[in-house]
């Protein structure tokens, strides 16, 4: 990190920072300008340096710290510049040159409704089944899920279709029961930022699908991954899922770039969720094809066999048919860009 | 709510949408305009309405649907006109004519800091102290916390200073052994939009802050406290805390605005935390005067007895000469705006 | 549109509605529920809308006034379902089933340099040369173009290879010398509100580039090019360059989802920015490719002979190499989409 | 500003950074860190800095170019840190221990209006009349101002109540008709990015109203400031309006922080709108108080004598006895914080 001083900081300040690095066990540099001086902190101690960041913050005549590293490095690409596929089931993965769609409904909400779902995503070309058994929702009167019952359908569905299956865990108290009988753990946009969490799932050996915050910097998804890495579990998916911006024409903003940066930044495959960005099902597909086309390794998609009866986002749900419709211009697009789906 | 028709919708498009509305439950109001027609839902069914209004827009020939009222019941104005203060201890409460300061260390982090923090809040004014024994990081290396061992400096602190004590929850496991300690329970910024974790509290006795997420709409926030509501607790405490903007110069934007349009729609108390909302000690005392200014009921703020050695926000924290300062000056404002402090 | 009432707004209240809506030539359709009333204000007089809307919003008891139909008419789709393509020059248009590719430098900044770009991009396949000769500038220290000169350079560039010619106009005063030498004039992001300015240049005859403001919504976009149209220049080209949010990895965030909202609402073309979205050159590809995916009509790309020499946005700027890897791309991805580039 | 290399890269690229460094005039300071090689720049020539930004982020191996030193200096706190206030008119001035308060209509609609408009706020307490004559809109149906014939209303108004007068320059064409016979040359927030326009009424002997762009961050403000400086013209006042964010319950988000830390920053007084913040006249107050309590100079407040009948912003304007009794609320809180009103 950078110890930037304030215009005129006198000796003495720029000594006290000094001292303060020299006993953290940094390397201190100091370079002094024609307006100002500046420090540089040599030698890495990750475990001390945010709270030391904030430290020096406070010291006098320190306008403001730096930071020059990033905050991650478990899943960094440096880290592993050429990671394997991670597999999802027998016949799935995700980050190689064919793409992952995975698809299904928001809400498991029936037997049937999951079986015909399932089929659907299965003949289209999915190569995972998605469905919430316990569902955040936003209100109090919005339905929560099925629970146990559940993820019983989605077991039956992974029976009949071979699909692996991905369901949403959303506190810890979940985790024993779910990871042990889903495929993927999915990680919801509004649990990014619960560690504890993360932590947990960083412990299980099965895929975790991090999505991203809606309104979660790059920089904090990548730490948040990070701190699943460091509970020793390295699978992770990345979701980009749209942020929240000050347009509402769509639910979300797609943020297309942070595909570009979070494959560049790191190892870790990155999926795109055009469902959710969107809110509304005629958006899905440009919105899908633009992240495929941006370098997403897969899709997140959601599919409804009855939309207009569904329990949660309806809107956003393709029927079967648009479903297969949008997987036949996904293969397009791949194709374009060198891969398959 | 209404439902809008896309122009030149046919009739029997609009006749689905009365269909559909009267086999809910509703009356249909249709109003032919000029260029569309509109469709008014009357008769209110609050559990149905969100999942009905995403159904109605899969209908063809459906624009949008408008919402009407408000998603929000217990919590609001209307259903309480004059709230009685909700009390934190014997003698603290918040929603008076009297402002409610809670202040003290982000974290606790040792015996000694906790007590020294408590006795300099107390002395300067503050009516109840805070301290993290569980934190929310966002890095995996960062300090999570001292848990019960921190509990137990908080009552002893308690015990001398005869302060309440207010310290974040982060989960539904931690309520057994916090909620019957502390005398307010706060849900973080993060966990706003967390329903199990509110439901939970709305189940227990004590007082709850509810921090704003910081991505998260005034309507957002008032139906997380509506959640909270539904479980019989209507001891809620909002707290706005800033919220996230592309204006990186301090933390956060604190939403000096969403105080007033919290008070004008709700009968619950709102508090203004000015150091998460700036990250900078220097910013806290104008923000927490402009909060107290627009009309805030209270403030949550940030004091260490020494930032320079806090393990969490030490560059947001008021050392105690500091807080003891703002609290003259909250004082003098208070009085302005026809309160006390 | 329809004026909510507050809960438990008087008889005279709503009546006073009714009689402020007639007055105006409306027909007022009154709508009693359970909760509120609502009123539907039938019979469209656009001029006087959004002042009486304002007006009502004043009124006694009135909740708030709720817009239904969209404020613009000209460019919506309906009053032009199937738009011929804009005629940019003899042999280059936006809008068909060919995209429209418009590279060059950021800014004119000398006689070979313009030359060597505007063969470069010819080479690869653009179809129409952009560079700035007079430039908006955040600081005061920055480059602001060559302004006549610059333009003469433009128009050797157009006699050599043909390529019609595009730069930005940012003031009235700047029409006259600009519109009659350009073939596209291109109104910035910082002027799309700039009202005087699109009222002049919907009065000359040439096509239109108009970015949408980095902090404009979609809404206001479109509101900016109904502006233009009403000056009947109906040759209008939405260009999508990014908006400004929280997150700052890359400069903007390319907003793809507005491709398909502005197609949907409008007739007129959209491309897409990818350079001014990201700010960074290696971003440029995949954001290029996800408009192109997302269904846009063409690309507006910054292409510099020597980036690192650039006097303004060399980050941003493709190689003449880098162009034309990245058109083969493109070419690629618009077949997959049913296009050609 | 600091160059950072990206991990591992080679010699020959750190001395390609120095040399270039060294081309321009800088000394170069070489610091190898344990992961990472950083590059101190020395030696501040503020012309040639954002282009050799932007030049060496191009060279290869370059990570990212931290700046350093801030981007203005003309307006900055150490350049003149006891600034005398700004006089407005003989009796009016910014910056001083009282606070300046600024009021009137959005826009000049008739003699009578702004007449009547004028002795209210006279009378209750204001320093200056504003007034629109020529208005930015954002639909082509909407009132664009009165022009000449409403600057001889404002005249009017000023040689009847001695206040001095504030209106809008939107245009260069404009300055030369308007900045002569007006007291204080408004700047919007739309053209807070106006170059051109900022460049000549910087050339102007008149004090300049710097509205804060509603996407612009403090510091691209602080430029924009200092592009007007730059002319020659130091007496600038700084105008916080409210920033767009995702919140829309009030139009904008008011930044109360921005007071804070463009005080910290400038020797530039800092006034606020409460009206274009809220959009909403029940919440001017507290965001007036708010802004006063934070440090702000003084106000910008919409005041008409009969808002039902505005021709624009009524639902934000105040009425007569309603600024009235503002001001009342305003004194005691200026007096609360140490000055008067």
């Amino acid at each position: 990190m950078i110890i930037v001083m304030r215009r005129g900081a006198p000796d003495a300040a720029v000594q006290q920072v000094v001292e303060r690095l020299e006993a953290a066990g940094y390397g201190a540099h100091v370079s002094r300008g024609v307006e100002t001086t500046i420090i540089g902190a040599i030698g890495a101690k990750d475990e001390d340096k945010p709270v030391l960041a904030q430290q020096l913050e406070t010291l006098p005549h320190v306008d403001r710290v730096v930071p020059i590293l990033r905050p991650y490095k478990l899943v960094s690409r440096e880290a592993n510049p050429e990671p394997p596929p991670i597999a999802l089931g027998p016949e799935a993965a995700v980050g190689g040159t064919k793409l992952a769609v995975i698809a299904g409904p928001c809400a498991v909400e029936t037997r049937e409704q999951v079986l015909e779902a399932a089929r659907a995503v299965k003949a289209a070309g999915a190569c995972a089944l998605r469905g919430g058994v316990v569902k955040p929702r936003t209100s109090p009167y919005e339905f929560t899920g099925l629970g146990h019952e559940g993820l019983a359908y989605l077991e039956e569905a992974r029976a009949e279709t071979g699909l692996p299956i991905c369901s949403e865990v959303m506190n810890i108290g979940q985790i024993e029961w779910l990871a042990e009988r889903l495929d993927v753990l999915q990680i919801g946009a509004r649990n990014m930022t619960n560690f504890d969490l993360l932590r947990e799932v960083g412990r299980v050996g099965k895929p975790v699908l991090l999505k991203r915050g809606f309104a979660s910097t790059i920089e904090e998804w990548l730490k948040a991954a990070e701190y699943v890495a460091t509970g020793g579990n390295l699978r992770i998916i990345l979701c980009e899922r749209g942020i929240r911006t000050f347009e509402t024409a769509l639910r979300n903003t797609l943020d297309v770039g942070a595909v570009f940066v979070a494959k560049r930044e790191t190892h870790l495959p990155v999926i795109v969720d055009p469902s959710h960005a969107s809110g509304h099902a005629a958006a899905v597909p440009p919105l899908a094809l633009a992240g495929v086309a941006a370098g997403a390794d897969g899709l997140l998609v959601e599919v409804h066999p009855h939309p207009g009866e569904a329990r949660c986002d309806g809107p956003q749900s393709l029927t079967p048919e648009g479903f297969r419709d949008l997987m036949a211009r996904v293969r397009a697009v791949a194709e374009a860009v060198g891969r398959t789906a």
